[in-house]
């Protein structure tokens, strides 16, 4: 038994056998052979061997996921059996003795490139066909084992290093019941894949994969961080009493789901959702979300070879305002760059991209593609309640400028007879300290702000969120942000408007309290934080909050702001 | 003729010939060759070319310099008379049919690469020898010239794409009076280099490469970034009167060499000047400077293979401090990271480097380096008026973290019996938005405050100051920056500490009136600029700025506050 302990990433218990989802060392030392015939042998056999798994899975997926998912392994078969395929490796073999491994990879490496430059999405899209394939191929030369998510048929709890979006779009999700990774914060993928999932994750472990084996037994406790490999039984009937006691929980919070967000002494805020797609408005409304706070509407335009047309994103915006059914909507405009790269657009190579050419920056110098989006949102703004915001908003001429752009597009549309909504407000992220500190002058001219704290956070203490080595600076409670959050919101009240926040400290328990007593009127979070976020919310007194949050705005240390707060929820 | 206006970067008005410093393309087509004699025979001339090339170059340098600066051609002589790396040359064209440019381009690369993985320093310096060697004679074969800036001797306007400090070191100082370049804005290398030798420069003309030749006549004003390309004689007049003038005008500011840096009304500040190395504290006597504000010391660990010793550090700080005899000076401890890097301490690879681990960060992480430093100031600080200062502070127990250091060190010292001077000031940089958000808990504890304002903007506006793409947001005089000043300054005053600032900003004449308006107790700068502040400031009355100042602090845009110091200083 060892216990080790990590980030919590989305809460809950799970316990159930290790998965590991690690990708096996496929490099080769020998490049040349003797033996064509020896090496034409092993690649039969690898052939052979590959197609029966194949076929496995495909029936597997089939029969768990339903064919539609199962339709990418037939495509993998038919790269396997292509003979012009098996033929150059073989040629490549027996006429230029290259070793068999070292056969599949020149040929597959030659035909992925040939696919990967051809004007044809459907060809392209044949390139990682043949990756996947010869992957498959190399591991039984080799005779190593690959992970296959999907045939995964029992309980488990799948340990990485890190998990990728490709990875997650892989996993049966009937049967994994949590997530354990080596890196990772509260705001990696993993961890925001897990919320969304309603599954339980620690991130950030360091040492998880080295310290499992598949099979092994394992708990991990979403609510504080603790994995516990091979416990003890006396153990496992204590979490199983936790997970229990963790269910009873959620029960009571489902109850609230058609409740206000009303604190103990009758102040009402909004407690929305943050979403990626339209498919995520379901689980909004399953978890009493009343609002969506932040669309990020960049994933219309990620994944794929083109822009996204007009038409496609006026349906998508549409899907959601209809699905909210009059409830706000706010959908961010596109915030690419940085961290965030889209292969078609080719965006230049920075030094420091958290500091360059990104979001509202990007999108004033293209309005190629940020009228058509705006047009889109103006024309689907008559299927809700839409309100319009924008990222990375440094100075006030950006915003100038931004809602100019959106105006003339609006008189555009209205001349061509379109009906675009007369009450759609329009309002910035803060997420730049500049804007924050500046928040009284950009009061009087936006509608709403809401905070971005992910981004502000990394500006305002100077450090790279995803730089391990300055991760100790990224500090929600530090008093400066409290500072920035505090002035952002008394100038917004002084002009009549309102602020919400985005960010993930809007779900964070312990930042709750001071967000309550600072006078935030919107929290922004994942569908699956908002039925908790509620019920503390309806436990909590804001006049006592008040108080706190006053306190802590004076202190000097991030640590001595938590040990406020803890003394004061107790 | 033809007129552009670039960035002012060091003021003075330059009228001369073009040097162009530009590197030319040394690419080669030709790898293989059928005539191996005739390429021997190519080699052997470009050779000799060269060997004429660098003795006429030892001997003019010799003369003008100095035989210490001339050694260096020396070396390259050995190089290029060195048997063994000749015949390898030689061979690779006779035995394997290279061209003289392949040959010499492989055989050069294989000794470079041979050198520098040494483990003895000299020879590690040979590479570098034969890397210089190589290019010229690379550049006999291919028949282009290479610039030689060693042999200028006439005077000349240096007009290159950038300026490298290497390229700044072979500079003939006599003869250059000026500088005109493409890139770079008022904090690059090329800028402040202009500044330390008080000559002339205008930077980010973006075409000043293209639009001149080798020897075309150039002025340029670098008061206000005019730049005129081969000047009618009429405009050459013109110039020559505003020279005088500028002239005249130096002047009357060396008449305030003695004079107080006092208003109009009375208030004295401190002009001081941001220093690099021991060799600049002359300047700053002779510009009437009243202190260093800043002595950056990341010089002592630059351009060399090792750690400085302690002992080494201590006479650089020992003879700065005796050489402003009893002035302030004020020392910032190790600020390496982001752009400046130090090869052997081998620093980790960042996506945002300037959100990264530099400075104070890695100094509390490397105490073997840290430790030494401080023990070199506390040594040296009886011999002066010693103030130190740490980098990058983003939260207090950072500071906290460095001052328990430093008062180890100082107790250990004093343990051996060594003296420490008992007044020796503490302070911080302010160049992170947290620290100034937070100025009023850090002034508690902090003997002084100098506010960075290269960085302090770029992290206030997520703007990276070397990007190009996102220059439009590098805005001193946004309003959120004045903000954040003038918060620095009252928390400062409130508990009696004083306030600097040793960024650009403290030089900029449209910003000087808002700082003295806002309070601020000591501007830091380059040593040629300590002058025309002081003529400046006498002319300003403090209480008629802190009007100004009041009113840039309500405004909502840069372009709003520099119409409003225009229309005051008419």
């Amino acid at each position: 038994m060892k216990k080790i302990t990590g980030i919590p990433a989305s809460n809950g218990i799970a316990m159930a056998k290790v998965y590991h989802l690690i990708e096996p060392d496929l490099t080769y030392d020998q490049t040349n052979t003797n033996n064509p015939y020896d090496e034409v042998h092993r690649l039969n056999d690898a052939l052979h061997v590959t197609k029966e798994d194949l076929q496995a899975i495909r029936t597997h997926t089939e029969n768990t996921l339903g064919i539609e998912h199962a339709e990418i392994f037939s495509a993998h078969l038919l790269v396997l059996e292509d003979p012009e395929f098996i033929k150059q490796i073989k040629d490549k073999i027996t006429e230029d003795h290259l070793s068999a491994e070292a056969a599949l990879d020149e040929v597959s490496k030659f035909f992925m490139n040939l696919f990967e430059n051809m004007d044809n999405e459907y060809m392209r899209e044949r390139a990682a066909d043949i990756k996947d394939v010869s992957k498959r191929v190399m591991a039984h030369l080799l005779g190593v084992t690959l992970p296959n998510p999907a045939l995964i048929n029992e309980e488990v709890i799948v340990v990485a290093h890190d998990l990728t979006p490709s990875h997650t779009a892989q996993l049966n999700r009937k049967y994994v019941k949590g997530f354990a990774t080596n890196i990772g914060g509260k705001t990696s993928h993993s961890a925001i894949m897990a919320r969304s999932l309603e599954i339980p994750a620690v991130v950030g472990t360091k040492e998880i994969t080295a310290l499992t084996k598949q099979g092994d037994c394992l708990i991990i406790d979403g609510n504080n961080g603790q994995v516990i490999i091979n416990p003890s039984n006396e153990l496992k009937e204590i979490y199983k009493e936790k997970q229990i006691a963790f269910k009873k929980q959620k029960q009571i919070w489902s109850t609230l789901k058609n409740e206000q967000s009303i604190s103990k002494d009758g102040i009402q805020v909004e407690l929305a959702a943050n979403i990626g797609s339209p498919d995520d408005v379901r689980a909004v409304l399953e978890n009493g979300g009343e609002g969506i706070g932040l669309y990020r509407t960049e994933f219309l335009f990620m994944g794929k070879s083109t822009l996204p047309s007009e038409d496609e994103q006026y349906k998508a915006y549409k899907t959601v305002l209809e699905a909210m059914n009059g409830k706000p909507v706010i959908v961010r405009t596109l915030d690419i760059g940085g961290d965030k790269e889209i292969d078609y657009l080719q965006l230049p190579e920075e030094m420091n991209p958290f500091l360059g050419f990104r979001a509202i920056r990007f999108c004033l110098e293209n309005e190629h593609i940020f009228r058509p989006q705006l047009r889109a949102l103006l024309r689907a703004s008559v299927h809700g309640n839409l309100k319009i915001m924008f990222p990375m908003v440094a100075a006030l001429e950006e915003f100038r400028q931004a809602k100019g752009i959106l105006l003339e597009e609006k008189n555009a549309l209205q001349d061509e007879g379109v009906i675009v909504s007369p009450s759609i407000e329009v309002g910035i992220m803060v997420e730049i300290p500049s804007t924050a500190v500046l928040a009284k002058q950009f009061a009087k001219e936006v509608d709403f702000f809401s905070i971005g704290t992910n981004d502000l956070i990394q500006y305002t203490m100077a450090a790279d969120r995803m730089n391990e080595r300055v991760a100790y600076l990224y500090q929600p409670y530090h008093p400066a942000i409290l500072n920035l959050v505090h002035q952002v919101i008394e100038a917004a009240h002084n002009e009549g408007k309102w602020v919400g926040m985005c960010g993930e400290m809007a779900e964070d328990p312990l930042a709750i309290p001071l967000l309550l007593g600072l006078g935030l009127d919107e929290f922004s979070m994942s569908a699956s934080s908002i039925l908790p976020a509620r019920s503390q919310i309806r436990d909590l007194s804001k006049a006592d909050m008040e108080i706190v949050a006053h306190d802590a705005l004076a202190m000097g240390t991030a640590e001595e702001v938590v040990s406020l707060i803890k003394s004061k929820l107790k």
